[in-house]
């Protein structure tokens, strides 16, 4: 079969354009096998694969333990809280003792950018980067990319503009690489204070203003305020900054033509989007949701094959 | 097969006697599969289950974990500390995401009464309360109730006193909906400030003095004392409680009849009973705790066969 | 077939030499497994085991959660910041309840010196230690043991160190006892405060300076600095202890013949050896982490054949 040209999936940024394609194709089986009554293969049955949450997550950690369980893998999880981590030991060392138990595969989340590929380098197992810092959020981008293509028929030519804080994102990063990778154009909409100083250097339009960024797009992709980051300072205070780049439903119908929306959640309804929007037949919200255990299946599946035996 | 009345299990409260019963035989098979030595069985190889517990637990999350793997089905885990609840989602954004996951059913425990009733109206997955608040818990209901039919033959005309902090009690209020409906007379006994005012309403009986509660009963069961909850005052004192209201061998022992000792745990020894009366040969708790794992086994089973496909 | 003397592992004391060598047989079998593509092994599919820590462990319970699933036994974790311990329950009733749910086997790790022992004479399931206070960790020792078999052919008549923190080390015990049982000699290196005062009754010899120590043996176990209590002064201080009981590669390199270096993890690089030691040929650390499933499967494997039907 034809297969990924990477050994891990640290980053889009690493992907070519036919490797999105064939994690697409895989996805597509694999939706259907979810959509049956028998939600599981077989695939994976020698497999273990060890989760590794350096970070909190609810969704992402639970989309990867379904797609893994769906391919039938042994799972272990690890979540920062009871980790070795504390004792002060070296996210290698960490890593090289769970990988000496024997486990194939490692899906990390962590705080920091590039540990995924600092971990790749150093590890004989595949790599799953399930969120490094700010840097790369690539199965979040790839289920984004994969939404738009189920919804509109294709990525390529449409115009898709990510809303919010673009700097502290990494769910914007991976899906800029995504987007042009698979030839969509892509502009970026927020505050002057959280649009990143090399955005230019990516080849993506920006825009400060939130209808004309609307009215340009064919797909909206609202990111999440992240408001348990005290860090972060929004712009010029969290209600302004809701009133100039949050979406609602006078927004939504005011525009010349029906455009897509999406949210990589979770969602703070009233703050970034309003409820009627979120629920509106113009979100694709919970499909993202949805397909992220597909397309994470095919990530794992394709990964999988080239476990050195 | 003859099946519930209702497609989720929120509360004791919408259950007809002939639910209660349906539950009860269906525990008896299960009763049989976990005292074998091969304590599975495959009946829900393709269900997933995902248990959403937003206050800790051990025993009912075990003891639910415990069920749902007897029974083949596929378990996700998720706990509040690590939960995007955290990040101010609300609850139903939280479980549409899991259910966009691909999930059956969900059980769920939650500090807000009605939280279960609540979701069962606007998800598309069956559900099952494991605790809402100080509203109702009707699985620990079901295996209280079962266990005084195991142990005594039947619920009907017996009579069963509920001792302790009514007020704060979903056990209580759940006990007193189940016996009630089985048939049992049922009465409570505390202090005047533990005792809720519609308690009148509930057709129970009220009594302050606990020799005479143990003197009219068949079964005593004796909740917890909350030491955990700062926000409880237990009058006049926690010692002074115990003396009024704790359950000890001596006075076990002058009763005129056996009675029949319950707790639905964990025990505080010494202070809502004494240990020689926990481990009495009197006392069916760990009866409890097994019947349990076999009446949640019987209400997953009954409900998976209705989901929706 | 030949099984082990004991119901329960509370402790190596508990052992004969020939229980050591059984495990040590099966385990090399189990090992063999663990080396296939397919490292799953269905014996014992109709067994239910719960991993209650009651301290945080990474690699521990990992270690033993990866050897249950490789058995195909069911698995239900358990973790002291969810439990019932909290609530003031005891630790009989804790782990009775559990029981009553029908688990067979219970692996413990617990702040408590005693607290498997305690629990094996009370309840009717099979016990495993996973470290129960200052006092034992007895698959720790084992794992260590199969380690120097596997690396110079046999554990009797060599001559191994423990070097650090004797006085608060469940490692150290556990090692003392294993060792002399297979006919090693042992020797003890660290500060005197580190250094319990009934040693000399354990027949280990003691020597404060560690390149003597070192010179003197074939083996070196370098116990972890303990950084994250608080209660342990690192006589005189922890630069002045790393660099009296340190190990870095000048030192190993100056010795008069090749040493086995090893270390329970997680290791504190820099402070108890130096990154250069850890990564050496010299080193079996990752062998010893490899190992550690081979002979906990073991050791499940052959208490759970006497498991009460």
């Amino acid at each position: 079969m034809d297969n990924l040209s990477v050994d891990h999936l640290t980053g889009i940024k690493d992907l070519t354009p036919r490797d999105i394609e064939i994690i697409f194709e895989t996805a597509d089986s694999f939706k259907e096998v979810i959509n049956r009554p028998i939600k599981k293969v077989p695939s994976l049955r020698d497999i273990t694969i060890a989760n590794l949450f350096f970070e909190n997550s609810t969704r992402t950690r639970l989309s990867f333990e379904l797609a893994e369980k769906r391919l039938s893998a042994d799972v272990v999880n690890f979540s920062a809280a009871s980790s070795s981590v504390k004792k002060g030991e070296t996210l290698v060392d960490t890593v090289n003792n769970i990988l000496s138990m024997k486990v194939d595969m490692v899906v990390m989340r962590h705080p920091n950018p590039g540990a995924a590929k600092f971990l790749s380098e150093r590890i004989n197992a595949r790599v799953v980067n399930a969120g490094d810092g700010t840097h790369e959020h690539p199965t979040q981008a790839l289920l984004d990319s994969y939404s738009i293509r189920e919804k509109l028929g294709s990525v390529a030519g449409k115009k898709v503009v990510i809303v919010g804080d673009i700097l502290h994102s990494r769910v914007a990063l991976s899906n800029i690489y995504a987007l042009q990778k698979q030839g969509a154009e892509v502009m970026v909409c927020g505050p002057t204070t959280l649009i990143p100083k090399y955005i230019g250097e990516l080849g993506v339009k920006v825009e400060h203003n939130l209808r004309k960024a609307l009215e340009w797009c064919d797909v909206a992709n609202m990111l999440r305020i992240q408001l348990e980051r005290q860090d972060i300072k929004y712009f010029p205070s969290l209600r302004e900054y809701s009133m100039l780049f949050g979406l609602n439903k006078e927004l939504l119908d005011s525009l010349s033509k029906e455009i897509v929306v999406m949210h990589p959640g979770p969602i703070n309804r009233g703050v970034e989007i309003t409820s009627d929007v979120a629920d509106s037949k113009q979100s694709i919200i919970l499909n993202q949701v949805e397909n992220g255990v597909a397309v994470r299946m095919a990530v794992i599946y394709l990964l999988a094959s080239k476990i050195e035996r």
